[in-house]
Order: structure tokens, then C-alpha cells, then sequence
């Protein structure tokens, strides 16, 4: 599935053609020209306002879409999952078991889930290179970049009310504001059991034909009451079809199609096999101790989940890396374009910029693993030491003026971040103590039990009884401790000597020592792409589209099938076809469906379209985004892609990689006559809630 | 389950007090004196010689004992597992359904199973020292005890017709000559179903209280007809008592509790974390696999549980390596004998040699992760590689010189080897691809896209890509091509053009140069270790027993429960016990019981003891092992450790280790009761066949 957002590394250029439905374009530069010329359709400015603020933000990664003008927003259930998971209990599983609210009273409020809806995009590119000093080094020129970007960010909250991000586009070639509307009284109306939202589980998942019903269903409350939504999607009870344009309006996490090939080398060769050694290794932790109680399973369902999901992903990107059809293409490319930049003195420094990467690139790969277990907080795994951290460098932090703050504590972010902060989710002593003692045996592992740092982490103790000692005794878990160091600041966090938080204030020298030299070569390599960027303008002219950042994109493609192994997969999979899989699998779990499922199957339209494929390019970042048609109607929702379409992080190709979503005929079959949801039923197709 | 035997590296000294049940002891240095003075018993030397023929050497890893005249014999089901594996089909799952022979005519031939029964034991140390020259340096040492251990073992052979192999003991202080009897047309005379024998799968593993059915019954044949045994032991239906002295009679396949500081601190920091991070990687990749269809579970079986019980072995270790009461305890100890041999010029040697050890150490950790990869064959995993290396080497090899051969070539072991390489065990494609693809993948991300050496393995294709072309290329699973290549030795295996041979041909100079380095330092290490040797007898006694080597030992216990999180764990279980559990965890799988189970519930006696635990000091490789009481009497089975005994690799406690077995009394009652196995079961009782 294709929720997680992972971070990646920055780069080069590419130019893209006519001749694919590739790209991730943003609102204030949208494909028209590709649009008329492939598919003959010119979207209007209302349109295309209309799509962008009807589509929804998860803060917590993944993307949804409003329904009706009371609220109603639908989202997949495993970008939901984390939600789920919170407001879940030993009696009451969310997650597992699905719920439908009867009525408002009825819906669910959410422990910290933030919403976003992107009002207006701002290019402020040449306000944040004009304070950048000339010939600034690289670790000013960082420092008055993400001054002037908290600046701009203040200046437009204290202005418009609204969250605002500064978000940096091609590599550093541009620089936006995002405006976003906030919601965070969010509430669950109606979710299906994780064995039918997650039919197949990891064996089907990343594969097609598939049959998920990926859906769930949020209601935005505003002063207490439904907000009122102006802009919302008409949704559609036949649903896409086969062969029709469609377009996806969300959020890809990351891509990483313009690095150079010294960075994708990196990736393969230390990045990618790092990250997935790092989770194997806690698949099989959490895997293992869900294995010994049901209980244990429900508190690390969702992060398995992830973990899972990554995995398949992550294997999919490797392996894209290691074709040397793929990788060949690169250094063709990348080849190709020096050529032309070797013979102009105009472009030297376009030319100069490569070694500049492959400088700053070698630089962050020598620091990477310790930057990983550090300031990535990979060395101590659980919710507790984020918390634990975070308290502490907002104590160190907010006492410093708002330009020259670690990014995330700037006033921009402020109620975000205490939104966060102070959330009630549940966290599980058990479940810290086996992935912080895991985490503490892995670093000691990559550094050796004889290394300083090591040694005074475990502080002579057993990285088993180093974690106990470390949850058993922190009170970070504790809200309004937390409320209270938060507003105390650095004296007080001092005072309270919470070991958690002392072990974070341990590494935090050293942390801050790394994450220092990571941006500053993250400058280095700005500096050099937007040299690239502005050669490759020059020679290859500006159409394109940047890599995603988490910003709000427009995708479009064509719902078509591909082949696979000499075979026609067909683009769209049934509810019938459903049955059939569980028959195949002998309903064994993951294939086991579940009872409300077996026993509506008769009442059930069998041939009703369930799951589809399109051209559409997207990737982690973009499950939950409303799939709609010409018209502007809702035809489906994203929740994966499939296996041949995992190297789309460094290179689109429609051949066979394609984007999997539920089909909307099929959540309307499901509502109406699986779950008898039918005010919920009601509300999609008048678009409000019934009187 | 306590069956793999892991690689591991050598070392120093350790004298053993009267104070602990600890020992793996050496059949002809048996601990007469502890065993007086503790438990006052006094084993003759009949005694000894009836438990030494009875018990039974798996070759391919794990123990057994006879329990009848007539050949049967009793094992673990995972020990057995490999066996069940190549026997079975998709049609006929032995493995996971069981099976009970009828009749003589119905029991089942195992593939390629060889069987090792102890016959004499003689001290060569002497003889293999006297041809070391004096003052050699390494390599030529090893060439000559390389040289005299395959001379020995050939005239051994020549004159008894015994299998014989000169077995390393004390890390180089000693060499000894084991002959064996040898059997390989072992049949199946009864298995139980998987879901019984490991009842409670991974999640249980390691654990107690524990409810495992974890027996197989083989029967040795000799010139097919069964195999007449003078000695076997005495089956005892009412089993072991709570309290009682008990002996274990098997083959513990490696401890590390001689090693040196420096020794431990490699596996501690290098060797134990990049082992479990390779095992954890295949386990997410069978595990994932076997999801995908049932007859992919069943193919993958054998390897995966190998796999996970390695795992959480590892895991074990490596946790008592990182808990500095171990740790402490060894530097301390290790320090101590070192403040001892400083002051006298007689053990200067004894001084220097922990730091010649620590130098070899630092040398192989050096190159290990090649080795690993190249010479280990981690890079390709598959049986196909494995057979392409050995027909490969088997043709440079068999033309040299007896005593100049690579160990595994020598004419001493030339039957072994065959039997072995011409078994008809079944391959799967699909299964080889994948792990080959994956182990490809695993070597390109270890040393780089852009290694000479990777680039030269995977000839510019993707893993995938690859893996299929090797293995639907190679002919080296059609066991006709495999004869005719080692018929023909190196011209014809040259002429053969077989891709995988020509890949294990390609490597094969590094691979042996980075053996050949690993072996130099494993002398330099040996000697070593007896300088250290010398100096321990001189000044603490000669008592003890040498580190486990897969040799036959014998260890001893009292069958004890012991305290955790200060709950008192009884020594036993019953198969009442059995049903609780099931209820406690819902049935869900691991946690289901076979149908019989449950159908025959009421027939049996809950009261029945099921699994025991003692204080017996035990490993890897003493799976299967019999244990008996002071009157010789079958009374059970070993069949795991529980977690606190895992770091006894390196050092024994009994504190809270224990030895588990199965309860001769609950193998009674299922045999009578559950299957209705009555033949065997009165062979059991009365020693012999039924007329």
C-alpha cells in the first residue's frame, strides 16, 4: 500500500514527454498542454479549484478526499490505521473489527489526527534566495534560508490564520508557500474490518488482481458541529471505467527521479539495503511477538503493518535500482546531458555541480548509519524517546528567536506540533520495552559493545534491563507531565531528571552535531541542483513537473489492464472475483473473509467492479486520493500500486507499472447491502446529510 | 529447538567446579568424581559402553537413541524434518500430516539420511603432532596436520571399514579418532503431525511450560532387512521423575566457552549481529513467500523453522553477550589467569598467546563478511550452487594427493560425501530462484553495484534476472548429470559448460584464498590455545571437558523447575496442560490442535506428564538426544532449551536454564491412545519386534 512518506535524497533534472501519462504536477502549473494534445481535455481554472480543495491532507502522511457538504471525507483504512489504532482498546478494536456510527452522536472523535486542505500556493522563490548572502558557506547560507522561511511562514499565519509552509520544489530550484486550512476535531463515521479493507494482507498486498475494500470514512468537525464545505466531489455510484481518462489529486510523499547517479548509487548500495535490514529485522520483532498473545497483535498491528508495507516497497525500489535497464537509462542520461553541458562556458557550473553532489553525497553516506541511530532515533525505538526528545529541544529551542530554530519548532508549526505533543494516544509499556530493548541491542551492534557512545547508552547494563530501567521509569507517557516541561521550558526539563529524557540529552550533542552536517550538505546540493536547474532550462526548455515533496499533485492516467508473463491482466477485479480468491485460498488467513462478508454474498451484485488499475503516476504519499473522472466525480480512491510500478520513485513507465484503487460502485454495493449503512449511503449520493 | 549446529570460533581454558550439574563430558573421560561426590553415583563402565552404542548420530545434525533390537530408533520430529521434507510431495505431506507405518513393508526410505553410531575412541594427539614440524610457519602447519588427520582417518578405514574421523578437541590441545558405524537405508516408522510435535510453533519456541509431541521413530535397516542392535535402551512408560538424576547421551554441536575476550567481543559486535541480521532477512523472505500459496508454505517449510529457531537462538546469545554479568564474568576470569601467567617466565607462551589470539581474530573479522559471502555461499543460496561447488572442487580435488585435499574430499569421507551428492532429495525451481535472487540482491547491496566482483557475478543482469537464467540453466538437479561430472572429475565437469558451475568456477580462487587465510589463522589460533592449554593444566588441574564439537558427550541433571519473575515454573507439564493452552490462546494456529487431538481427548490420561525441564547442560545438536535414568531406562527425549539456557554457549547457569524434554510416559499415551500405534508401542514395551 502506498501510504508511507520516506525520506530520500535530492538531485538533477529530467524533461518529461508527451507520450506517457507520467507526472506529478502541481495545481499552479498544471499539464494543460499534455492534457489537450493526449487526451483532449482542457481543464478549466474552476475545475481544477474546485478538485484542489476538495482534496484533504493527512498531517500523519496519506491523503483523502470530501464527499458532501457536511464534512464527510473518505480516506483508505490503512492511512486511517494509525487513527484506528489510537482510539482502540483491549474491548473495543477499531482497527480489526470496522464500525459504523448509527448516527453524529454516534461518530468517534480522534485522538490527534490533523487535516489539511491547500487554499492558495505562493511561489516565494526569489524572497528566500534574496536573503541568502552571495557567496555565502554552505552552513550560513542554510542558516538564512531557513531563517527568511520562517519568517515568511510567521508573517502569512499572522495574516491569513492559516497553517503556512514554505516547501521547497525541484531540489531547490523553487520555493512555495502553502496555505492549508486546518481541521483537527476530525471524527470516525464508518470504517470496514481490517480483513476486508486489507483482503490478502502482505502476501496480495502491491499485487493486482486484487480485491480490497481500502475505505474509511471521517466526518470534519468545525465549533463542535459537521463543517460546512463548499468545495466537495460529487460521488459517482457507477464508478470509472475501463479505458477512461481519470485524474488523482493528492499527496505523494517523495520521489526521487531527478537525483544524480552518484546519489542513486548511494541509495543502492548503502541507503535502500541499510533501511531494509533495519526492517526485516523489526518485521520479525513484532511479527514474533504478536505470534504469543492476541493482544500483543492488536498493539502492534498498525505499526507491523507499516513495517510490512515498507518492506515490500523498499525490496520493489532496490530491485527497480538494480536493473541495469533502469539504472543504464540514468547514466545514459545523465551522460548524455553532461555532453551538452561540457562544450559552454555559460554552463560550467552546471557541469562542476555534478562533482558537487557526488562530494556532498559521499560526505552524508560516510555519517549516514550514525545519523540513523542518532538524530533518525533508529538507536531507541519507541514512542516514549520521541516524546522524551522532543520535550527537550523544545526546551533548548523555543528560547532562541523563530528564524533560527531546528525547523520543526519554529511559530509556523507551533500548534501543530503541540497538537502532536499532547495527543492521548495509548502507548504500550510491553510493546516500548521490546523495541527499545531491540533497538539498543542493534546499536550496539553497529558500533560494538566497546564503543564510548555505546557504553554510556547502556550505562553497564543489559540493553533489555537499560530499557526497562528507561520506561519503567520515565513519566513522559504522563500528558500533563508533558504539558507542564513544555511550558516549564529548559529549566524545567532539567529539574524533573527523567532518565528518558536524559538519555536524549545524552546523544543530543552529538545528534545536532550530525543533523548539522546533513544540512549543510542538503545546501551544498541545492546549491548545485538549482545550477542544473537553470542549464536544463536553458537547453531542454521549463515543461515539467518537480519530485514530490508532500505536496498537493495532479496525477491523470487511463483505467487499462497490462500484461504480465504473456498473460492480459484485465484492468478491473469483481466483488465475485473476491469469492473466488477466498475459495482458492481455502479461506485460509490472510484469504479468510470475514463473517458479514459470507453471509451477504447472496444479496450482492457479483458483478459489481471492485479494484482497478490506471496509468496514473503516483506513489507512497498519494493512498486515500479521490480518483475522479472529467467531470469531477468521485470513480474510485487510491490504495496501492502495483509491483511493477515500486520503481516509479526514480523512473515512471506505464508498461506495466500501474495505480490500484477501490472502485466507487463497489464502497456503494458494500454500504448498502454488506453494512446497511444507509444514511451514510444516503449522504454520498445527495451530497449532505439527510434531515 | 535446540538442533543447528553453528559455525563458531575457538579459544582458551575452563575448570569445572563440583558445584553445578555443568558438563558435555567426554565418553572416555567421563566425570566419575562430580558425579560421586554430587549424586553419588557411580556408572560402570558397561554402563557407559551400552548408553555410547544406543545413542545415535544424525549426520545431518541433531541425536537419537535405539529402542529396540530391531532397529527402531527415536529422534526429534525437527530433527527428522529434513528427512520428512524430501520424502514428501504435494500430494503426501509426511512433514506437516505424520505418518504411521503399518507394517514392516509400509515404513517409508528416507533419501539421503545418514546415521553415526560411536564405536571407539583413541587419542591420536600425539601421532598428529609429531608431524607438525618444528618451528612451521602456519600454513605449512596446517598442510601437515591437514595432511596426517586424512592419513589417519584413511588406514583407520582401510583396516576397520569403520567410518573414521580424527575430531579436534580443547581448540587444538587434542585429537582424537572416532569410528562409527554406519547407517543409511533409515526408514520412517512413525511420525506425528507437525502441528503437535512443535505445538505452539515460533511463539512457544524456547519458551516453558511447553507441550510439544516432538518424536519420530525411524528403524536402521542392514541389507534391507532391520538391523540387529545389541545395544538399546530400555523404554520406561512411566518415565522420568520430578527430582531424579538424569543422563543425556548426544552430540552438542558447538559451545564457545573457551574463547578468549577478544574472541567474544567479535561475535559479540561482528559475528552473532551480521549472522541474525542474515537469518532475519530470510525469514521475512519464506515467510513472505510461503503466504502466497499453501504449496509454497509446504516447500518452504524445513528451511523456514531452521531458520526462525536460529533465530531465536542467536537472539538468546547475543543477549548474554550484551549482559555484562556475563560478559564481567569473563573478563574478570580471563584477566585473573592472565595476572597468574605474568609473574613466571614458564608461561610467557601461555601470556603471549591471547594476544597471537586476538591478531587472528582481528584477521578473519577482517574478511569475514567476504568470506561469508563467497566462501560460506551466502551470496548463492541454493542447493544448485551448492551442488555446482562441490561437483566442481570434487574434480579439482579428487586428482591431489589424499592428505592434500580440502577436509571434505578426503578418501575417508568419500562415502559420506556421495551418498549425499547423488541424493534424490527434490529441488524446486521457484524456491531456488527466490532465494538465490534474494542472496544476489543481499551481496550487491553488501559490497556495491560497482564491486568488479559483483558486477563479474551478476554479468550485467538484474538479480532476478539472473537467478532464473542460473537456475533454469544449470542441469546440476538431474542426479545422472551429477554422476557423470564426478565420474568424469575436472574435464568433464569443464566440458560440461553448466552455467552454475561456471558461476561457483568464477569465484572460486577468491573463496579458497579467503579459506585459505581463515585456515592459517585457525592454526595460528590452535596453537595458541594449547601454549594456554598447558600453562591452565599446570596450574589448575587437568579436570574439565573440552567445548562442544559434535562429538559424542555425556551431560547429567536433575529434572528441577526453577523461578521466574518470582513465579515458581513446576519441572513438568501434563497433557492436560495441552489443552489449556489451546483454550487460553483461542486454537488460533500455532495454537490449534490436529483433529485427532481433539477427538481423542477423552481417552487420555490429562494427568499424564507431557514435557519436563532439568538442570542437564545441553546445545544445538543434542536434539533428539535420549535421556536416561541411573538404571539406563529410556525415560525422554531432549528436544530444546528453554530462553535463560540460550547463553550457555558461552557460559552455564543453572540458576534458571533448562534442558527440555519430552516425557517418555506422554509418548506412551499417545502412541496407545491418540494414534492406536499398538505394534510399536509393544515393540517398544518389550524391546524387539512382534512375531
Amino acid at each position: 500500500m502506498t501510504k508511507n512518506v520516506f525520506s530520500a535524497l535530492l538531485a538533477c533534472s529530467l524533461s518529461v514527454s508527451a507520450l506517457a501519462d507520467e507526472g506529478m504536477w502541481l495545481f499552479n502549473q498544471p499539464p494543460r498542454q499534455i492534457l489537450k494534445d493526449r487526451h483532449q481535455f482542457e481543464p478549466t481554472d474552476a475545475w481544477m479549484e474546485h478538485l484542489q480543495k476538495a482534496s484533504v491532507r493527512f498531517n500523519s502522511g496519506g491523503s483523502g478526499g470530501f464527499v458532501s457538504e457536511d464534512g464527510l471525507l473518505l480516506s483508505n483504512h490503512h492511512v486511517a490505521a494509525d487513527a484506528l489504532q489510537k482510539i482502540s482498546t483491549k474491548e473495543k478494536n477499531y482497527l480489526r473489527d470496522g464500525f459504523s456510527a448509527k448516527s453524529l452522536a454516534d461518530e468517534v472523535k480522534c485522538l490527534d489526527l490533523e487535516l489539511n486542505v491547500l487554499q492558495s500556493i505562493e511561489d516565494v522563490t526569489a524572497q528566500v534566495n534574496a536573503a541568502i548572502p552571495k557567496d555565502a558557506a554552505p552552513a550560513a547560507a542554510f542558516a538564512a534560508r531557513r531563517k527568511v522561511m520562517a519568517e515568511i511562514e510567521k508573517a502569512s499565519l499572522d495574516k491569513t490564520g492559516l497553517r503556512s509552509d514554505v516547501v521547497t520544489l525541484w531540489q531547490g530550484g523553487a520555493y512555495h508557500l502553502y496555505r492549508f486550512k486546518k481541521y483537527t476535531d476530525v471524527r470516525l463515521a464508518f470504517a470496514p474490518e481490517s480483513q476486508i479493507a486489507f483482503y490478502g494482507g502482505d502476501p496480495d498486498n502491491f499485487e493486482f488482481p486484487r480485491y480490497d475494500l481500502d475505505i474509511c470514512f471521517f466526518r470534519a468537525y468545525e465549533n463542535g458541529k459537521p463543517a460546512k464545505i463548499q468545495h466537495y466531489l460529487k460521488f459517482s455510484t457507477t464508478g470509472a471505467k475501463d479505458g477512461e481518462l481519470v485524474f488523482v489529486s493528492g499527496h505523494p510523499g517523495r520521489t526521487s527521479r531527478l537525483l544524480t547517479v552518484a546519489e542513486l548509487e548511494y541509495l543502492r548500495d548503502q541507503g535502500l539495503p541499510f533501511r531494509l535490514n533495519s526492517l526485516k529485522r523489526t518485521e520479525v520483532l513484532l511479527e514474533a511477538w504478536s505470534a504469543r498473545s492476541e493482544e500483543n497483535a492488536r498493539r502492534a498491528k498498525d505499526e507491523l503493518f507499516g513495517v510490512k508495507n515498507s518492506r515490500k516497497a523498499l525490496d520493489g525500489r532496490l530491485g527497480g535500482l538494480l536493473d541495469p535497464s533502469l539504472m543504464g537509462e540514468k547514466v545514459k542520461a545523465e551522460a548524455d546531458f553532461k555532453a551538452k553541458l561540457a562544450g559552454s562556458a555559460e554552463h560550467e557550473a552546471a557541469l562542476a555541480a555534478y562533482d558537487k553532489i557526488a562530494a556532498a553525497t559521499k560526505t552524508v553516506a560516510a555519517q549516514a548509519t550514525r545519523q540513523n541511530f542518532l538524530e533518525g532515533g533508529l538507536g531507541f525505538s519507541s514512542d516514549s524517546f520521541g516524546i522524551a526528545r522532543t520535550l527537550l529541544r523544545a526546551g533548548d529551542e523555543r528560547s532562541k528567536p523563530n528564524g533560527e530554530r531546528l525547523r520543526e519548532f519554529t511559530d509556523g508549526g507551533k500548534e501543530s506540533l503541540e497538537f502532536s505533543l499532547f495527543s492521548e494516544k495509548p502507548i504500550h509499556d510491553d510493546l516500548e520495552i521490546l523495541t527499545l530493548t531491540d533497538s539498543l541491542t542493534f546499536l550496539a551492534g553497529q558500533f560494538g559493545g566497546n564503543d564510548p557512545l555505546v557504553q554510556k547508552v547502556l550505562a553497564g547494563k543489559s540493553p533489555r534491563e537499560r530499557a526497562v530501567e528507561l520506561i519503567k521509569g520515565t513519566k513522559v507517557r504522563d500528558v500533563a507531565f508533558r504539558k507542564k516541561l513544555y511550558e516549564g521550558g529548559a529549566a524545567a526539563v532539567m529539574a524533573a531528571k527523567d532518565p528518558m529524557i536524559e538519555l536524549a540529552r545524552l546523544i543530543d550533542a552529538e545528534a545536532r552535531a550530525l543533523r548539522k552536517v546533513f544540512e549543510e550538505q542538503t545546501e551544498v546540493k541545492q546549491q548545485a541542483q538549482a545550477a542544473i536547474a537553470r542549464a536544463r532550462n536553458a537547453l531542454l526548455g521549463t515543461a515539467g513537473y518537480p519530485d514530490a515533496t508532500f505536496t498537493l499533485r495532479l496525477s491523470f492516467g487511463v483505467v487499462k489492464g497490462y500484461e504480465e508473463d504473456g498473460k492480459q491482466i484485465p484492468a478491473m477485479t469483481t466483488l465475485g472475483g473476491l469469492y473466488e480468491r477466498a475459495s482458492e485460498m481455502n479461506r485460509k488467513p490472510p484469504f479468510d473473509l470475514p463473517p458479514l462478508w459470507e453471509k451477504r454474498k447472496s444479496k450482492l451484485n457479483l458483478k459489481t467492479p471492485f479494484n482497478f488499475v490506471s496509468t496514473a503516476d503516483i506513489i507512497g504519499g498519494n493512498s486515500g486520493s479521490p480518483v475522479v473522472n472529467r467531470a469531477g466525480e468521485y470513480v474510485g480512491i487510491i490504495f496501492d500500486g502495483n509491483l511493477q510500478s515500486l520503481p516509479a520513485d526514480y523512473a515512471f513507465s506505464e508498461k506495466q507499472g500501474r495505480a490500484t484503487s477501490v472502485h466507487s460502485a463497489a464502497m456503494y454495493e458494500a454500504l448498502t447491502k454488506v453494512y446497511g449503512a444507509k444514511t451514510l449511503a444516503a449522504e454520498l449520493v445527495t451530497g449532505k446529510l439527510g434531515k
